[in-house]
């Protein structure tokens, strides 16, 4: 079993990576893009037999309080098999 | 349109901020975790009406270029509506 969090800025906060890679593709000569948001992508292995809601819970307590910055950043979870 | 690009490092390569994000969870006193993979996750907003083969072209070709490093990452690309 796997989770896992994908944690993006918040839209109305400035990205200056996004920015940047943005920039990047135009200068590739790749003019379709409108914006470009980066954020940071945590895989967790979990340990079989791991029970799916226990984990939920304790991985959101992690992402609200450590690895998101939650003024500045919005997290997805996601548990998968 | 949008197209998601994940980047994470290969499985071979040390990876000292997932083992450091495993150690914080232990020390949460969530014991159920047996690796944690740190990566990237950039969000490309595609105007509309993009032609999606050649976004994925150019995207891939991206990827591999600047956006990732092949050498020590793999990279996922996926294009969504």
């Amino acid at each position: 079993m796997k989770a896992k969090i994908v944690i993006t800025p918040k839209k109305a906060v400035l990205d200056p990576q996004g920015k940047t890679v943005q920039n990047a593709l135009e200068h590739m000569g790749y003019t379709g893009v409108t914006g470009v948001h980066v954020g940071k992508y945590l895989e967790i292995d979990l340990a079989p037999g791991t029970d799916a809601a226990a984990a939920r819970q304790a991985l959101n307590e992690a992402a609200h309080r450590f690895l998101s910055n939650p003024v500045i950043e919005d997290y997805r979870l996601e548990i998968v098999d």
